[in-house]
């Protein structure tokens, strides 16, 4: 990292008891003790891909940046403890991009508990591109796997879905605490967060688990994003269309069983809702319903990198 | 990560003690207990400043995308622990560059025990961008720091500077073990590995640990591929300035009190050498001095990234 920068940023840097060494020298270095078992995720945003700094703050690239991971490590039931930061920066405009990074960052960083450990501040003739590494704290409950989920068990999510290309994609809430309250009281078998679509994450959540899926669409919750997306000139999509395949909702999707699920939606403990929207079956494979109509099958729909 | 991808890596990946859950879910799990403090570090390169793919096999790339990381946790005297990585990839060749790049990494990882925990496999209309973020296991015998060198501590190095970029810049050596040794056996009071230049390095070490120093430039080791560039038409440059400046050596800079440093040498106790090349003084500042000729300031040369 370039030594004026580092300067800035410790000072900006609230003391963490994570942190036995922070920011400057060649590695960061954490207090791990009572750390059993550890999270370690990654993620990597593109201009271009990600964002345009034509349109966004580059201070709510920053937070995106660790909203993501922390998103992760919410998918994990896993306690935020520490990042490394990596960016290539345009050399033209580059320091001040990097501060706006940072000052979008720290504030999330703080909320979570999340020691920012150091990083890796780098200039180039191209276009930004910033990546978070998070660690987390795996609780006494065990980690939230994506396979595990059996027939029978319900399908619930967190939140409402679709149309967060109108900005929820860089302001939403990674569902950290409630991921936390749900493994810690509930009996989940199974979960994700949902980032590329409903639909394609399902479908990765029943491959791992080896069953199949059937999703009840009219339960999907749908956020009024979703609808607003949905009117607008050539959309040529529904709401319940963008609920499925939009992705970067970051909301949790979870396989529970039948007791615990009912338990779970009667006394929905969260600030944000609680919903079943269809059950997991023996058969692999999606299929959709629309209330008691026949069954058809789910293409997942959904964002994949895709290269050749 | 691409399913295809992690499942030609899942193949690959051999079983590591420390990993619970490798590649393809939100996050890796890391079996932790045992381990008191980590060293935590992330490097990214990029195509143009880093590396020109047009000029060097991806394999190699990827390789240094690890080893980058691994001299930075030699640098903490950090035990490998585990890895993930980051990836733009350009869309059109991508599959067969990520391939590539994991084919690099994967024999160095291995040789040093390191498990491969997981990553981001991306794609974009610009060119390679691969990060990597280390985390490693300090030993009781504690962190090396850039603080800790005091007045009348030798200068120390390992190995020889100057020219890496003939090829030494992608295929050296991290000094893991190296460090690991020094650190157990010896007394040592600052380190850190010389990635932008053995000057310049030298001047951070100096100004984290509140002191000066003065190098004897007859005494640095000058690598045969120092003397093969500066033998080159147009160079312009010494083969001690390029020992000096270069950077990309990879090799450890270490504060080592005078009788550590004496038993140190006599022993010898590693495959590559180490040398006596000046000391540390208390007068803030960077010296140089030619035999017995007289006190010359030493301007840090080297590479940093400059943005406005």
């Amino acid at each position: 990292m370039e030594q004026q920068f580092i300067a800035w940023l410790r000072e900006r840097l609230p003391a963490h008891p994570l942190l036995r060494l922070g920011p400057g020298d060649d590695a960061a270095v954490l207090r791990m003790a009572g750390v059993d078992e550890c999270a370690l995720t990654v993620d990597l945003l593109t201009e271009g891909v990600d964002f345009l700094l034509a349109e966004v703050d580059p201070r709510r690239v920053g937070r995106k940046a660790l909203a993501v991971n922390l998103s992760d490590l919410a998918a994990m039931a896993a306690r935020p403890l520490a990042a490394v930061l990596a960016v290539a920066l345009p050399r033209q405009g580059g320091r001040r991009l990097a501060l706006q990074l940072y000052e979008g960052l720290l504030p999330l960083a703080e909320k979570y508990d999340l020691a920012i450990a150091g990083g890796d501040t780098n200039s180039w003739d191209g276009p930004l591109v910033i990546t978070a590494t998070l660690l987390g704290q795996i609780t006494a409950r065990g980690p939230l796997l994506r396979r595990g989920a059996a027939a029978g068990d319900r399908i619930i999510v967190t939140g409402a879905f679709g149309g967060s290309i109108l900005g929820r994609q860089f302001d939403f809430e990674p569902r950290i605490h409630e991921a936390l309250l749900l493994n810690d009281r509930y009996e989940l078998h199974a979960g994700m967060d949902v980032s590329d679509g409903l639909a394609i994450d399902l479908s990765r959540l029943v491959r791992e688990s080896a069953v199949g899926a059937i999703v009840q669409t009219d339960r999907v919750p749908i956020h009024e994003d979703a609808r607003r997306l949905a009117r607008q000139d050539n959309d040529g999509r529904t709401p319940g269309e963008h609920a499925l395949g939009d992705g970067e909702d970051f909301e949790l999707l979870l396989a529970v069983p039948p007791g615990e699920a009912r338990r779970m939606l009667d006394q929905q403990p969260l600030e944000v809702p609680l919903t079943d929207i269809g059950q997991f079956i023996a058969q692999p494979g999606l299929w959709q319903r629309e209330a008691d109509g026949p069954l058809q099958p789910l293409t997942p729909s959904g964002w994949e990198h895709t290269f050749t």
